[in-house]
């Protein structure tokens, strides 16, 4: 991984991260969020680690597990990263389910931090 | 459109205007990017407008459609506008395709303008 940009070592050291305390221990979650983060989830919008927490943690299903099938990542202007992701996702007994996902990070107190996520199924996509 | 934050009415007026001109006269969406931009375009990244723009013109189709299914807009810490696009696209002749994009956008002289860019078609999370 020496060889790749620094914001991408950035950006897939975060997604990988986030997803496995996603789908192990998602309360885990709140330490990657930004005091004052934004997060749209299925076109709901809440501002706030802790509303942003209490939103991930309602999510009725038990178990879930994320699987990446592609991702990008850049350098922005002001130093942060921004990643896009593409993936499935299996909810329980549910059906496998495409998402798309995206999250800004942003080097706060010397961690990156989460400021701004966005995701949505995909299957809108195709209705 | 009032009532809505200003940061929608900004990540939605500019994704209007891009897939309008993307369809009309993709040529003239170079002024809608920022000089120093990064674009990744099905996991290929170019960066600097005239090197998206060649990116963009060098695409064989020679008509295309764009039809948005979703979009969310966030404000960022930096005064940034971050917007997620779902949608569908058609290209030529050939068959109805599912993407994926995220736009970032920054007040420079003014004007809002594209930094960053990503886009994949949704196909690869079916495969």
């Amino acid at each position: 991984m020496g060889d790749k940009p620094l914001w991408e070592q950035i950006g897939a050291g975060f997604v990988q991260l986030y997803y496995q305390q996603f789908d192990t221990d998602r309360v885990k979650l709140a330490d990657l969020y930004y005091d004052d983060c934004f997060m749209t989830f299925e076109g709901t919008t809440v501002r706030g680690k802790n509303d942003v927490m209490a939103k991930l943690n309602s999510l009725p299903f038990r178990s879930i597990q994320h699987i990446i099938t592609a991702q990008d990542h850049h350098p922005t202007p002001d130093n942060c990263v921004m990643s896009m992701v593409m993936g499935q996702l299996k909810a329980d007994q549910d059906q496998v389910m495409g998402f798309q996902q995206v999250f800004l990070l942003k080097n706060i107190g010397n961690k990156w931090l989460c400021t701004n996520e966005m995701f949505r199924l995909s299957l809108h996509n195709f209705a």
